[in-house]
């Protein structure tokens, strides 16, 4: 957020007591209302929410399901009366606005007309729905937006033990399955798609898809909702283009969400194609006075430049806060946005930040997160993409443990226009209680700032089915292959077994291929492999880059 | 790291091979010779070690004695053959070096001569001990160096239960007062200096002091140990300048740390005053074919720009590689150090990093490292500071959850250059499990970007014994106050109770005084306080930054 100075026509204004109205009381809009408090301590601040609840969190509702988070107190704390009391805002819950009246400078609401001299518009989005017969008026179906939602939801799982069907594989989809999976639930995910995590990278998306099978739930890819089967208001079972039946006690509807703008656009609120209001700098729509927050906005991307929806929390409470501060006299402007998100399924989790442009040198590398003597550590793979020049624009985090704290280093190193050769040296805290000497970003960046060498990464997915004149050469140990992941069972050809310290003797083994690709559980043994049959005169040594282990979850040990 | 393409002098040379001998075996030495096999697969490299062991992580000793590190296996694996089988390196264990000659290129050991062609110093740090007659020569003290100086310890340790002193309260000695305590020993931790940790901020080091207090090691500053009582040749007890007999099962020396560079003074080579080695951006030392790494060398500050010894493993793990690199033919620059640093003291973590500039303007600011709803959240106090274009030149990091993540992550928007109103936006990875939607940095350096305003942030230690004319005012409500810490026990004066909810109406009762702080837990109900204030013309209005939970650990809930 850059700050202006404030002029002296604010000074000026300012004599009169300035009346801010806010729209939306779930998260964005009391975080706008307390900012624009903290701005201007004489303002009049109006809040204006449907639901009974204020300022609750929609993104720790799954881990209710999960049971992590107990009770639902937390998640619904008496606010109201905090926002009153404190912030002295005026609180009017269970108002529906009808209309915004801009000439007027007036919000219509079932509850009366409130004029204001700055508009706050914080109304979130809606959830999107299959279009599928009887799907919507069921007892037993669901979104998961708000607290209504989470009761309804209690309700239907209080009732019985059977499976839950999740129809939507996207980032709402997989964090609801993978923490109704936790506490023990059977869950069918229906993605329409052929992968999950449309925001993520194919590899990632496999990885989760893998993880979430391993933690029990049933993903079902390429998969379309075409009937449900009901008693009386109740959905009993789903049917699938396939053919497929699937007995359900409730369906939860994950299939996206669209930005809630109909109000704005109605007023005259310039939008994007795809709903999201078009804001400026100071986060005003294209109406005067009127500021817009939340996720029904677009934000700048960092590095595409691009105006870019990416319904993240985090996004909506820093628009909140310079809607706040801008809507009560200040003049501040609001920082780009990197997309950067993070979700967990099963034993994994997985996180992305920039531009997972696909024009850029990828680099992928294995590691873990904390010294391996040390207790709680896990293995992390950590995917860097770089442009011509070096720099990074996007990277993908995926592991057991830590995968947050590189993330969002990485988020950082885009956002300071780092180039990759800087990050391999970047001074990150070591002890061994939080991590190693050589961190995996370090390692990783290290990798991907040797350019171009004759030595190819391969990734898992090109050796799945490896093309034709591939020899592929598992250099571990027999002890370490006999604790470690079996080759064997995901790469569709025989691998060769040459453990490491053997190579330099059996080079002659290696001669006559198109490719060699060497393969180990982190990728750095299958590296200094593919260097050494490189130094041999090998013809084309490879290694698989990131490890065995982005075959699967079973060697997260 | 920077990496130049190789030219061709490079190509023509290395078609003879190339002798690279490494001196020092415990972790910089194999790792620069691990890199210098990466770069040259033909290469004869020899790895000279005095000790027995070869690659081992000095930097994990004292969580061997902690417990978490379950026996001396995991420090100590078997890696001399593995060194020698799979990177093909000739490892000479427990051969001490007693000179280099850098006219006739050769070490002289006492178990021969190796000529070079490139040669790696790589020979770590000594301990520094105090000046007291007989400690040196007793059974029963060590230092915790390396894996003879581990066992030692266990040794004195098997033998009883009673007390353990440590000599010094840097980063090494309040690591060890840290990890014996966890494992129920009783610890006395003397410090010559009026404070612990002296890379850290003086409010950092009273909170370490704090913490290591209430997980009770009895800390003394100021102290001096004059001598020791000894029955044959083990301590029974120490005693202190100020006369107080400590009565001890084992004394542990960790009063410092200095560079092993004295071989490579005598070969001619260029020192820092400290004794660290200089070296230039390769890595190489002013003598030619002689590249240093380990803890024995100085590295340039990426905020300063002067050459810094940090003592930090990771920094050692980043010259060995491009030592190891340049050595082996490369031609790689090593990046800048942050000295970051992070240790635990009881309850809290402390971390560091950048230049804590005692001119920047310091902005503190507490929050929670994830939604307080969800378990595992803990209380985090962040320091920024930055200089007079805004910019972010050095932070430090207290609390008991997520304190890594957030170092590392301010580490890498110092590398940067990144401003503080950049961090006020920056996107970091949200979801209930990792965070929270306004992360403590965001909202550290939003309070930071404000710049001058005239509501001035007080420090714990400014408010122990308030100066006259200042009225402290408690604004928590009554149930957070009977929840939390009591400021009474701390703030040497009388402390008025304002409930927030109550300062509009009882604006009367704060005039009169030459200052006015504000105070609460966390620091941001008492800003909004003095915003109030401020908007009602009470004179110079001011909050406690980072709120009352600075004052020690028993907040950490």
């Amino acid at each position: 957020m850059k700050r202006k100075s404030v002029g002296k026509k604010q000074t000026k204004r300012s004599r009169a007591k300035r009346r801010i109205v806010v729209l939306g009381a779930a998260l964005s809009g009391p975080a706008a209302a307390a900012r624009a408090r903290e701005t201007d301590a004489r303002a009049d601040i109006v809040l204006i929410g449907r639901a009974k609840a204020v300022s609750y969190s929609v993104g720790g509702l799954p881990y209710r399901l999960s049971g992590e988070v107990d009770g639902i107190g937390g998640l619904e704390p008496e606010k109201a009366k905090f926002f009153r009391d404190v912030y002295r805002i005026d609180v009017r819950t269970g108002a529906t606005v009808t209309a915004i009246d801009p000439d007027a400078k007036r919000v219509i609401t079932d509850a009366g007309k409130f004029r204001y001299d700055a508009l706050i518009y914080a109304l979130g989005a809606r959830s999107v729905w299959p279009e599928v017969d009887g799907l919507r008026d069921s007892t037993n179906v669901s979104t998961l937006r708000d607290l209504a939602d989470l009761k309804k939801i209690e309700r239907s799982l209080d009732k019985g033990t059977g499976r839950v069907v999740i129809l939507g594989g996207g980032f709402y989809g997989v964090e609801a399955a993978d923490c109704l999976s936790r506490a023990g639930r059977l869950v069918t995910l229906i993605e329409r798609g052929d992968r999950l995590l449309p925001d993520f990278s194919g590899a990632a998306a496999y990885r989760a898809e893998y993880a979430l099978r391993a933690a029990g739930v049933d993903v079902r890819l390429g998969a379309d909702l075409v009937s449900v089967r009901k008693k009386g208001k109740r959905i009993q079972g789903v049917e699938l283009s396939s053919g497929s039946k699937i007995a359900t006690e409730l369906v939860l509807v994950t299939a996206g969400v669209a930005p809630r703008t109909e109000l704005l656009k109605a007023a005259g609120g310039k939008l994007h194609p795809n709903g999201a209001a078009k804001i400026d700098a100071r986060c005003q729509t294209t109406l005067p006075d009127v500021y817009a927050t939340s996720i029904a906005v677009a934000h700048k991307h960092a590095v595409t430049g691009k105006a870019t929806w990416t319904g993240q929390a985090a996004d909506a409470d820093k628009s909140a806060q310079v809607a706040g501060e801008n809507a009560a006299g200040g003049d501040v402007r609001l920082g780009p946005t990197l997309g950067t998100a993070i979700v967990r399924a099963g034993v994994l989790t997985l996180a992305r930040t920039g531009h997972l442009d696909p024009d850029a040198q990828v680099t992928t590398v294995s590691g873990r997160s904390k010294d391996p003597f040390f207790p709680s550590h896990g293995p992390l793979t950590v995917s860097l993409y770089s442009n011509d020049a070096g720099r990074l624009v996007g990277a993908e985090v995926v592991g057991t443990d830590g995968v947050d704290k590189r993330v969002d280093v990485l988020a950082t190193a885009i956002l300071g226009k780092l180039k990759v050769a800087q990050l391999a040296d970047l001074d990150l805290a070591y002890s061994p209680p939080f991590g190693t000497v050589r961190d995996v970003v370090n390692a990783a960046a290290r990798v991907a700032s040797r350019g171009n060498e004759p030595i190819r990464p391969w990734t898992a997915q090109q050796l799945e089915v490896p093309p034709d004149g591939v020899l592929v050469v598992d250099v571990r140990s027999a002890a370490d292959r006999s604790e470690g992941f079996t080759a064997s069972h995901h790469i569709q050809q025989k691998v060769l077994l040459m453990p490491l310290a053997k190579v330099g003797d059996r080079i002659k083994d290696l001669r006559g291929h198109k490719h060699v690709v060497f393969v180990c559980d982190s990728g750095r043994e299958a590296y200094l492999a593919a260097r050494l049959a490189l130094s041999a005169r090998i013809k084309n040594p490879g290694y698989l880059a990131g490890g065995l282990r982005l075959f699967g979850p079973e060697l997260h040990r």
